[in-house]
């Protein structure tokens, strides 16, 4: 497989991709051990919540989605980790037997000045469910991304597909 | 227990709160399901990183901080989740063996004008470790939580203490 490096991210390109079953076990397992709020953990508490039923933790949102960046989008050879992101916004509730998949859109790409064998990219991230729905939204994603070593570089930015 | 409602996040009030281990199983099989990356989960391709070694998901830091959050800040009874939050700051690394803490502090207080019996409680919050380091700084979250029913309400808010 091709490495996804620095120079693989031109601005204004857009990725849709993954795909994540969001399972009842998986959710209240997460939030018994992360986000014990009784509308994560508990069938009949929810229920009777705002949310008429069990929602998945905003944290668990945004692990299920961070595998569907680091298996899709962000490349984890090249990545060096992330500086920071957002705001988050969760806009709707996330239920045990939605799919969710993610939408990406590159915003900004600079090379550092100080360390040039690496750079930032910034992007913007949807996360939709089945009824193409936004979920949850993270405004500005910094990630740091080697760029190609010297002896591969290519001549100009490559166009995103995904 | 008696229940912590809106009226009791008075503004300016500051917390600081639990202690959570962090364990290098726990950082790889977190990882190794949501985040992927070599530095997260093979202690080998690690020590080739900047990192030097391990480190945590910022997302598995998170839902760390998340528990500790629901533990000891916020309330389960009266809280009806949240909007949003962030931009999150990732600052340090978050090590197998570090020990953490969190520390809030409430920046907004606001009953909602359509729906009185709730508002929202905005707070900074800060995840420090054993050397007093901020690992991780949440610049905004937004709670929203349940006023306290009328037969019960107290005349002024309370006085912050954790």
């Amino acid at each position: 497989m091709t490495v996804r490096y620095l120079e693989d991210y031109p601005v204004g390109a857009e990725a849709e991709f993954g795909s994540v079953a969001v399972d009842e076990g998986e959710v209240r397992a997460f939030a018994e051990r992360y986000d014990p709020q009784p509308f994560h953990i508990d069938p009949e508490a929810a229920k009777r919540s705002p949310y008429g039923g069990l929602i998945a933790s905003g944290w668990h949102t945004g692990a299920m989605m961070m595998r569907l960046v680091v298996d899709h989008f962000i490349d984890g050879e090249a990545s060096l980790g992330s500086p920071g992101l957002g705001p988050i916004h969760w806009k709707r509730p996330v239920r045990p037997g939605d799919t969710l998949r993610v939408r990406a859109r590159i915003t900004g790409n600079r090379r550092s000045t100080s360390k040039p064998d690496r750079g930032t990219v910034t992007f913007t991230c949807d996360v939709l469910n089945q009824s193409d729905e936004i979920v949850m939204t993270i405004d500005q994603w910094v990630g740091i991304i080697r760029a190609r070593p010297a002896a591969g570089a290519a001549a100009s930015p490559a166009q995103g597909s995904w």
